[in-house]
């Protein structure tokens, strides 16, 4: 039964024949595995089969190149018809394809960029198409190169919003190199979907949205084919195929019958056998289009701005002020904002350098997933919003720390310090949404200057970093120039009579510097710890702090729960000097008020700061 | 200038004048508050003037009467607005709407039930109209009564993928008793929305969903009185008024302008000129449709179900149970999934109790925000998913806070002991998230039992209470009955010779018994806490093992940050008994393995736990 491909172009019956492989692969390797997804890989097999046969450009032993197509399962969980097809293509073996879902395997359950021909993680729905459409904005605006980005979709997850923020971010943008292929198979995990096979109610959709929408039968090859030479041909908008297909295709038992999501076919090997039996059908996928070279943008000189000592700013300006001086200086930066670029400040950058802006609108999952596809491609993007509707991504941050993403994230007007606005506009939870993301940096600066360097050290992190910043101005309290490495911290006030440490970040520590004026007046001595960056916490500066002190505030502008009083502890648990800890933050659900009256009322100003230093200091005499 | 209404039905002439005392109220509130949304109010003043004065039907003085219509500013930030409408109607004064957004008064930067003619809170956009939709669905689904729900949507929040859901979710349900009324003033916060004042483009994309859609001029009367009659004249379908309307409408300084949104109206003497002066027309709002009572379910007796002791179980499966039980007993208990209910058990409720589950598919937010609006109507909503899938709809959990909302959300596959399907099914930071929710309940139960007392107890919680399980059956350790109080925990080993705590949840307490076990084998009695309550942690519990042993370890399948170890170390702050302590949690990417390789591979399986109190012990010698 095997035949051997070459480099001609396979036709209608070959290209059935490598439908069949891919459905025997995943048959065999979840049999294997004991576990996966292969009913929902036998749906979009032919899809893919012919995809891979005649459509993909890609150099399958050059990952790296920039001229290739780039392929997302949105369906994570077909990730076998994605294993097969690799091994289709000579990227991997059959001995590798049978550790599926084996401990130290790369073939994990869903796909991750541990596997060099796959850019980001999915498995969790609804992702992969707004990435996907971050990928074809990067190949339209900023390498500016002819690749394609073909994504396919499951049809359960068009029911989640973030794929109709992607239709319409696409649609509105032409984005005539984007194709998703929609495997309708008519069966979510739990049972039939909302519109099961009613394609037309999907084309209704994707049409106002914007989309060229192609009907196929998805398991009539030269269906198939006719939909994707349609879809490559259409010209200022993306296009849609929309398969009409049946789950678990191909084998008796399984094939377009409920219950069998998530699991392996019953008796694999008579499954093999009704699939025609182990082929060794291989591919050789079509060379990229090489045509151009990726653009790139000037690099200059960095001039960060400098900030007097004593004047004031907000650090949402300081943060906008010097994404413009670096991308003066470096041209793979490029900065994306969810409509709210007056508040934080990269309407600076989206004057300095519209080629590079991207306005995401009030749509801040597409927002992150455009990020997501644009650091693939090797570029530095800086997101920002208000740090409380970050909340709203945070499925996709999470998901781009599996992708291994390097993102840098602006959350502005933190905290209760906002004043008026009250607590929907209020980040309170930022800090530990963040510092619950794997590998990541938190960084909260507390003046101008500081950020400015922050954000400069931002670029060149690795993995995740969050930048906090504050709505209002507050005293410039460094030197410009100064340097702020991430994972250190300053001390602000420090003498050998030091009774009490006060450790905040951002806007607390000015109340901090209040506090220890009142404590000092009052003959006690308060060391302040500026912790800039909350995590990785400066453990060494903290410890310290208990071994000098025996008594440490914390205060932030943050829930209780998870913030930078919770960094502290764990420090302090990691270490070997006990010490006393108040923790200062907001308990209380905040409501309209004055920046001064809500930073009181949350018991987090400087009168409390002095109040909790002089409660652990109970019985001692000052100095 | 002022007309006094009586009940008589107002005509056109006089609701253009309503609609310009509702602008007038907007810019001097907000002039007097020196800041606030006026522009935003002003472009759908009549709007609101029509609808007070013709449609709504609500009793102002009873505003817990369960026949009222509904009323959600989804676009929140037009609260000056809302609160001129309240004034218009006589449930507020004037002396009250110039309190707005000082310090204590209910009338916040943005809508709160603070107000009892509030429903929900709003000021995250896109969040309103899933929350109507909820209303909605309770109305024809729940209540059975004919009240009506109307949302004022903006342009700008158009871009959310949350309110494709609700439009999809609203056009399949057919909620004809759903008007969304979308403001169309072209301007976003930071300039021209995506479509401006292409109505057609909005048309095309809700007919598509389903919605009828009627297009109006938002400053004609008469053409919006036409809207509306039209929309509650729809049967079958919800309608979308797609009004065309001019931010800052009636003031020349900021009319149609950009730059204008959430500031005050400059020279807001001459703003209320311009508009025609102060005016104290009073509408006395319909009647509400007072055909039918509430309905309600019948109540039964409690039979929770009883595992045997050393018998298997998965946690997730005693949930599903538990929840078909406290739904014999309890007619207000309703249940919604995310299309995973095999996964997460809620499946049985669909069987047992169908007309109260709600299959929500794939749409995290739009299902909060239905468990919000069905809450808000005294229902007692169970949610599930994964526990990953819930950072999806993290900021509407966040909202559902600042509404005062009491939700039971259940989150399963929780940690790295789900086994193959890898990371991006796992939920390593629900614990992190759910903690930094004001006001939130966090439990983790580790055996069947304990899930059934826990899921009892709920339903009684004020609050938004979080329940993790686990995919994979672990041993019941407790009887059947045993009560498990929230704020508690369970010392499950305990000697006078402790030498060392171990604080573990849900999976990891079998590890710390095993541990223990190893432990005692080697002389070392370890005391084992069960802290199935993460929040609030039994801080005595902690405390008294801080006292007695001075050596803690902690265990969790969770993230380093913000989990169990932090909640314990939280605990341990707040008293005077220094402990060491160690925290185990997962610190690296997992992979796809077994349940078991995977808490070995984490570092959070008996023999780390062991490892981690023997470093603790360095140079004590066992008793």
């Amino acid at each position: 039964m095997a035949v051997t491909q070459t480099r001609d172009r396979l036709g209608l019956d070959q290209m059935a024949e490598l439908g069949q492989q891919l459905r025997v692969d995943a048959v065999r390797c979840s049999a294997a595995a004991g576990s996966g997804h292969p009913t929902s890989a036998m749906s979009a097999a032919d899809l893919m089969a012919v995809l891979l046969a005649r459509y993909l450009r890609y150099d399958m032993t050059d990952p790296d190149d920039p001229h290739n197509d780039r392929l997302i399962f949105s369906k994570g969980h077909a990730s076998p018809l994605l294993y097969a097809m690799l091994r289709a293509a000579g990227a991997i073996g059959t001995d590798e394809l049978m550790t599926y879902r084996r401990l130290g395997s790369r073939l994990e359950g869903h796909p991750t960029p541990r596997l060099p021909w796959v850019d980001v993680a999915t498995g969790s729905l609804g992702q992969g198409l707004p990435i996907g459409v971050g990928l074809a904005l990067t190949g339209a605006r900023l390498d500016r190169l002819p690749y394609r980005t073909w994504v396919l979709c499951g049809d359960s997850e068009l029911a989640e919003g973030s794929m109709w923020e992607a239709f319409e971010q696409a649609g509105v943008s032409g984005l005539d190199h984007l194709t998703a292929i929609v495997d309708v198979n008519r069966l979510g995990q739990r049972g039939p979907t909302r519109h099961q096979w009613d394609l037309d109610a999907y084309a209704r959709r994707m049409s106002a949205f914007g989309w060229r929408v192609i009907e196929v039968d998805g398991h009539d090859i030269a269906d198939v084919d006719r939909g994707y030479a349609q879809a490559v041909s259409t010209a200022g908008k993306p296009a849609v195929i929309l398969a009409r297909t049946q789950k678990g295709r191909g084998v008796a038992r399984v094939e377009d019958q409920e219950g069998k999501h998530g699991k392996p076919v019953p008796d694999p090997d008579d499954a093999v056998r009704q699939l025609g039996g182990v082929r060794d059908l291989s591919v050789h996928v079509r060379e990229p289009d090489r045509a151009g070279t990726p653009h790139r943008f000037a690099d200059g000189p960095l001039a960060l701005p400098a900030y007097e000592l004593g004047s004031k700013e907000a650090t949402r300006t300081a943060y906008g002020r010097a994404l413009v001086a670096l991308g003066d200086a470096r041209g793979d930066v490029v900065v994306l904002d969810g409509e709210v670029a007056d508040s934080t400040r990269t309407e600076y950058f989206a004057g300095a350098h519209p080629d590079r802006f991207f306005e995401c609108y009030i749509a801040e999952q597409q927002m992150l997933a455009a990020a997501v596809g644009m650091q693939a491609r090797g570029w530095t993007p800086f997101a920002a919003t208000f740090a409380a509707f970050w909340t709203r991504a945070f499925d996709f941050v999470r998901m781009a720390a599996v992708s291994r993403a390097n993102l840098r994230l602006c959350g502005s007007h933190a905290g209760v310090s906002i004043g008026q606005d009250g607590p929907s506009q209020m980040g309170l939870e930022d800090l530990a949404a963040f510092r619950a993301v794997h590998g990541s940096t938190v960084l909260y600066p507390c003046d101008a200057n500081q950020t400015a360097d922050l954000v400069a050290a931002m670029a060149d992190r690795d993995g995740i970093s969050y930048l906090r910043t504050n709505r209002g101005a507050t005293p410039v309290i460094y030197p410009p120039g100064e340097r702020f490495p991430i994972g250190g911290s300053r001390t602000l006030r420090r003498s050998p009579d030091d009774l009490v440490a006060i450790i905040a970040a951002g806007v607390t520590v000015h109340q901090a510097l209040a506090a220890a004026d009142q404590l000092a007046a009052n003959g006690v001595r308060a060391r302040v710890i500026d912790a800039y960056c909350v995590k990785p916490i400066d453990a060494d500066a903290v410890r310290a702090a208990a071994r000098d002190t025996g008594r440490i505030v914390t205060v932030e502008d943050h829930w209780p729960e998870g913030g930078l009083g919770d960094a502290v502890l764990d420090a302090l648990a990691g270490g070997d000097d006990p010490a006393r800890v108040r923790k200062l933050a907001v308990r209380q659900m905040p409501a309209s008020a004055t920046p001064d009256e809500q930073l009181r009322a949350a018991g987090i100003d400087a009168d409390a700061i002095t109040a909790a230093a002089r409660s652990l200091l109970d019985g001692v005499k000052a100095r």
